[in-house]
């Protein structure tokens, strides 16, 4: 085999596989191909809730056929979706295609009694989760939730010191009260999460406040902070939203807008006022 | 009967019915009437209210014939307002004058015992929603808040994920320990909805928390996401309405002032440099 | 006497009376004077607070004389308000000086026991309600939130039609279920109050699925309908309260602001024009 | 020693001092002393978290020694970051610096058995608080809410006034039901803080009303007041900081822009004017 032969093999490859890549490439953008692959996730989800009720044998093996069926539909839409794109390597810098692989390979792993049999039905059960990676509307929610959470780290970093100070004076005092509550530093974080949903919170307390009747300051005080951290955060996001969707409009309006500015009329009014000037000379 | 005494007495009919037609569109847009038909449906609504207390066998009867009076009262009222309709198509476009027409044929429907006499009490009872039929105010709020579903639909798909995601999981770890709780996937979700309102949720996470000591996560992850998710949801209410109300603003401001744009002034501006350098020829 | 004399007699208890007028007036609205009244008022409300410990007898008629102390000071400053109001006519157009006024000579009817005796205890309770007469940002705090209550109007109302159609429909359903939370239509409205609270609702929903297995729809749906409300109320609220400060900041800009509008600066140039045509001429 | 000499000398150690200010002061607002301070801080926010937990007699041993290690770092970095002070005066001025000074003192006392141990176990805990003197977005945050809490200061009086009112009137009717609960005027405030809650308020309702039928009407009432005021709080503070947030955008642009206002345009037309009328002259 000469060199040139190889090149032109090369080409004919290369031609082939455009081809294949153009073509792939339809049909991951068919409307109707996205709505076969979100109605197989939905029959899929089905199938876990159906696998939650107690079935008969015979339903069980053709729930067993049907799965087998679903991995190789989901195999096969990587597949394409990965022929499909025109940059290979830009295909695994999005988190989505990554999480895609990742479910359907590990669902590729046959189900054994034991471990890996509860693996196993997470993994069919993460599933569901495709349904985000398929609809483009999900997937913005999903970025722009995301996008939300740095802006609250310092009071999601407040709210954690006061609940860490609470959770070491909760241990200090109360751990011989109730040692299931305040035994250690991680119960007592658990009971003040659960103090801060109001939940019960009152059974602890008047437990407390039989041995120190003033403990009800300490619980007073960590609500009031706590709602206080909480609507403060609230309101941080709340403005953060309106503050950027006022932005975006503004930029829109100057986009749109042809409309003169100050400037320029004052421009314009320079431009008379040297004309009259000039006349008067 | 000739074909042209025929013709006439169609003519007649025809102004017969428009007369009657514009009489009743009349006293449909009554506001004595309407207040009237609003007692009667309040007076209907203690009457079920009454009906839940026990009564004596005369209270009982006088109760049933004002009943029957009230089922007549209302057909009365939609024949008027069906005659009073100028266009008897667009009738049955309006979701509520079909809701009515539903309630009061149903009503028409004699009580028996069994089945059909819950059916006929649970009609008797839907008459109190014909008080948002009436009042437009109430129509109006109805319209709004319907209105506002679409725009929530991903985010509530998305949080509907969250929970099928999570009842799958919790079904498959938790069904061994409380089977009324996790027995499968449907109470799952239930035991779910009631973790997200923070109603005795300690509880239910305490008995997973003997088996699996880091269940916690579970409960506290799921908490994090509804409860991010849900606020998600209202903050983008919040700055839809904010958006919608600044627009209808904008408008409003656009069409009722007649001060002259930028734009005017630069036109006029032009028109003076042009006086401007005629002169100057 | 004559006419003569009966005049100057008048004249001179006017003119005694306007003094006296002027001069409570100048003590009603001094800030010591305030600040006074406002310290008997606190005193009064530890007074009643002391009361609901247990106390020896002679503290006890140590607080009774107290108690009669304060009942002559809050009669001498009504008196004092009262001659020092310019307008003894406008003196009852304010809700507040009749709320005063009443609290003030319900409390001269001497404690007995029996039923007035608790009357009694009632009204020196609500005298602590005198520091929102007396501190106007108080009063003003509460006509706002007064002034907010009728445009709530129509929520409120379609909440209560939400409601009374679920307790009509529960007390069908569930009343020989459990009669005292569904027994008729008054309880059963406060047990879904209870429900929207989300006060051990599961308990109430667990037990009318023993007989409804669907039952949760019911509840699910109530939840949703009114939280849904509810939230619309708060949105409601939030939007009118800023488009108020919008309208407030807006007005006080076109106040305050001599800055030319567009108008006059179309006008300046209408002027020019007809000089440039003047000249042209 | 002469004067002279003892001039020379001041000198001498003043430039010392000096020039040991000026290195302290670079090391304090060095990148890797903060975070060398904050990780010593997290370490010690660990170790506390350890000696919640059943620790051997050795690990207690170490845990003292690196304890000791701590009071010792933070004393140098006290030190450090106060002859770093160029003024130092201001030093004192800072709540933090005073709030840490106070901590790393009251650190030194030796834990000995008895009341001071515990002492000494919560100044330990409290320094966790270092975070927010160390970290400068914290501070930013906490400074920002309490700034938030006057203007909640009426709002917060006149709940107080709802909360003592409930409270009176409910020991006066309720104290006989059930003491533990309603017995005087404190334990009251605390059951109504849990009925705000809606923390088994059920229970407390049922008890009250199997005496006194109507005592849902107290309940409802002050459920709707205190939410009705929490509410309107909560919305105060949202309208602020948009009006804040607003204020300091108008203000950034009013000093970005150099614009020209309607003002400038307006006395550009005058003189335009003016020259216009000395042609025709």
């Amino acid at each position: 085999m000469t060199e040139f032969n190889k090149s032109i093999d090369k080409k004919l490859v290369s031609t082939g596989h455009n081809k294949l890549q153009r073509r792939f490439y339809e049909i991951r953008n068919n409307k109707i191909f996205e709505f076969f692959v979100i109605s197989i996730i939905i029959f899929s989800a089905l199938m876990i809730g159906a696998n939650s009720y107690e079935i008969s044998p015979t339903t069980m093996q053709v729930l067993s056929i049907l799965d087998v069926m679903i991995t190789i539909i989901f195999l096969i839409e990587i597949v394409i979706r990965f022929i499909g794109e025109p940059n290979k390597k830009r295909f695994f810098h999005n988190f989505w295609n990554i999480f895609d692989t990742f479910i359907v390979v590990v669902s590729l792993i046959p189900i054994e009694d034991g471990e890996m049999a509860i693996l196993g039905r997470l993994v069919r059960i993460f599933r569901v989760l495709r349904m985000v990676s398929i609809i483009p509307e999900l997937r913005i929610l999903i970025n722009s939730l995301v996008k939300a959470l740095p802006q609250l780290g310092y009071v999601m970093l407040l709210m954690f010191i006061i609940f860490y100070i609470y959770a070491a004076v909760g241990t200090t005092f109360f751990a011989s009260i109730n040692p299931e509550l305040w035994g250690d530093i991680s119960i007592s974080l658990l009971t003040l999460f659960r103090v801060m949903t109001f939940e019960d919170w009152t059974d602890v307390m008047y437990e407390s406040m039989t041995v120190y009747p003033l403990s009800w300051t300490y619980y007073l005080t960590f609500i009031f902070f706590t709602a206080f951290a909480f609507l403060n955060m609230v309101i941080g996001i709340v403005v953060n939203v309106l503050e950027q969707e006022r932005q975006i409009e503004a930029d829109l309006k100057n986009q749109v807008s042809e409309e003169p500015t100050m400037q320029d009329l004052k421009q314009e009014l320079a431009e008379i006022k040297a004309m009259l000037q000039q006349q008067q000379k």
